[in-house]
């Protein structure tokens, strides 16, 4: 007798679920014992359900899965926080097991869910809720414990990289990027989750959550996007020995945990400046592991489903072997978050100026004025209308007095800022 | 009452666990609720164990560990194949877990080893054989199972990795090279398993084993080591866009399993071409999950004890929730290898000749006389003597073909070649 699947939401990834399932269910009897049934699919679409030929077992309604007695595994894959937390609710209520691609849900209810798992002797695995098919949280969550992990930087959005990428290697702005990106399907109709650094956001909450053994939710993790990004930034980060990433970052420190989100500068020596377009990687330091990296495709159906998937083949095979599940949730520990004022790092900031003498030696003064070191001052191009742009890289400085320079060099006569400028990117030991 | 393990080796890797374990006990018991307790240390060298706090229960004799009742867990880490497989064996009869680092013992007793365990309801996990502290086997056997994995790439052997890395970096010689690595201990007194090829090549029959569920073992892998190369292999393959890499392979074909070990021409836009020095990376492609590599240090105390103490604590964690394992031997399959012989790839060959007339044309014949069509050739450099290099790369040909394109070019007039001469490199795609 087969372990039997619910499985909720027919796109992208559930679709590659089916075609997974499909192609590879004997497989997985033979090779692993493993007797995968699909019992009942949820979508809003029948003709999706029907296209993968789970058109018998098709329903519209939710309900029909969790309630299903006979089910063992709910699969969720609609996305968002809503419908999709009453499905995973539901279905750990039911005293049924749960895996789900959904990083939203689990960077902001994840306690709510894993306490709920854990009191129903339940499992909640979301291995494709990070970095697509990469295998990350089952390695945080088993391979790696023996570790206490010092950092975490990932490249975790390929929206993003992809823009990046293109914008370092063609020269082109940012809005020309995007609008590639959205033409060949890397980018949303409306990509604000991804280039505002939310999707990032969500990713590493969960990351950090496991990896430092406290709670982190996605709204407290610090994040800015890609907007601001200049081909001139990618030019002048390049001829110092950097690319830019959008890195999601996590830090454990003395004063606890720093987690954020924001482009940084990457040494072009480290092992996430290769990789490129919308790929995703997540770099790992343990105290015994040291250095270590996880590389794959970020997105897709295919990379999505394989995560999923395994999550799936893990908990069925548990199950099959009459086990309950040996590991819950893992946050044992409330850790601070160190407020983002008191970050300290280094920083590029580029803004543009009139060419005229005396600007460089006043926006010079202002960082003096709030003992920001400066480490070097590069002037470069001449823009249209005469102005050229100012390259700041600071030594290591605070966040708040970083803030306080920015605030007085958008008052000064001769610096041309608009509301956003200068563009800030924190600089990567 | 805690999981009562007996640690059997106290060198690099054995003190490291014993590191992790007096660093973290506390953590592991806090965090996940595993409760370890070092019931028994093995070693030779009494003093070793002493250093690590372990003197009151340190023995000699590994049979008062696999005698003890009251031991759940036999870490194996003395290496070897005669007295660690008795270890293991001997565990495995006493219905003991076991965690191991041993490659060789795996990839050559890995059936004897995994039936036994299957038939006592017994785990043996060797997640530190392969990669150092790279989670890669844990991945494979879990993360990664719905695949069908076609391919995997690895530089699993930080000693070729560090001494091709030099060599490319400073022009200098192999033997320099080697003498500079054991300088720095990263090659052994006697190198042999590392630079023939001998280390990867039980590296990948482990990995091929389990991604292929098919039993290969390490004698089966066609092995060439790094030997023969010259710093002008590593210029030239350079201005082809490529790098060399010891590389250690296992495709799935239509003709069967093909595995091998061999010094190969990397694109230098692939992931594998950044891994440099001592690091170690596992480029994986499955069907769904596309392309994916795990990267870190293949060697050392910290990075492998950290792999080690990763399967003692997720067995612990098994043993602790009161479950049987779940997952055994995987090898369900028979695949046939392929013949060395019979592999189809690009070839890059070397070597040194007259330079005079006639000699050019004469090998270039070779190649016609064979069917083996020539890509480019490249007359590089001025040796000592007044002869020149021959560079041929060749489309992609059959490997019996280009045996006997090297045997007829070793007897050519014009052509100097010592024994071991043309310098053979097989082109990855």
């Amino acid at each position: 007798m087969g372990v039997k699947l619910g499985l909720i939401g027919t796109g992208t990834v559930g679709g590659g679920c089916l075609d997974i399932i499909n192609t590879h269910k004997q497989d997985f009897l033979h090779h692993y014992g493993i007797d995968l049934e699909v019992a009942r699919v949820c979508s809003r679409n029948p003709e999706q359900a029907i296209s993968h030929g789970y058109g018998d077992c098709f329903t519209s309604d939710f309900h029909d899965i969790i309630n299903d007695p006979d089910i063992d595994i709910v699969i969720e894959l609609i996305g968002g926080t809503t419908t999709a937390k009453d499905i995973v609710m539901g279905a750990l209520a039911a005293g049924k097991q749960v895996v789900t691609a959904n990083k939203a849900l689990m960077a902001t209810s994840g306690e709510e869910i894993l306490d709920l798992a854990d009191k129903m002797h339940c499992e909640v695995a979301f291995e494709a809720s990070v970095g697509g098919g990469i295998p990350i949280i089952v390695p945080l969550k088993h391979s790696l414990i023996s570790n206490e992990v010092s950092s975490i930087l990932g490249i975790v959005n390929g929206t993003t990289n992809y823009i990046l990428t293109l914008m370092a290697e063609s020269g082109i702005n940012y809005s020309d990027a995007l609008a590639l990106a959205q033409e060949k399907g890397f980018a949303e109709a409306d990509p604000t989750a991804d280039v505002d650094g939310l999707d990032a956001a969500a990713k590493i909450a969960i990351l950090a959550s496991i990896a430092f053994n406290t709670r982190i939710t996605m709204d407290q993790v610090y994040h800015e996007g890609i907007r601001l990004i200049l081909p001139t930034d990618l030019t002048a980060a390049q001829d110092m020995g950097y690319c830019v990433k959008l890195l999601a970052l996590a830090n454990r420190t003395d004063e606890g945990i720093d987690v954020r989100v924001h482009p940084t500068m990457v040494p072009l020596d480290h092992p996430l400046a290769a990789v490129n377009g919308v790929d995703n990687a997540i770099y790992v330091k343990g105290d015994a592991v040291g250095e270590t990296m996880f590389y794959g495709e970020g997105a897709g159906a295919g990379p999505a489903a394989s995560a999923v998937m395994g999550d799936v083949l893990e908990t069925a095979r548990r199950l099959q072997a009459g086990c309950q599940p040996f590991v819950g949730c893992t946050c044992t520990d409330t850790l601070p978050l160190v407020p983002m004022e008191n970050l300290t790092t280094r920083y590029y900031i580029r803004f543009e100026v009139e060419d005229r003498s005396g600007v460089l030696a006043a926006t010079a003064n202002v960082f003096s004025n709030h003992d920001v070191s400066v480490y070097s001052v590069i002037q470069r191009g001449k823009n249209e209308g005469g102005t050229v742009d100012l390259v700041y890289i600071t030594h290591t400085a605070r966040e708040r007095d970083i803030r306080k320079v920015l605030s007085d060099i958008r008052c000064l006569e001769g610096v041309l800022v608009d509301d956003s400028e200068p563009t800030v990117i924190r600089v990567q030991k």
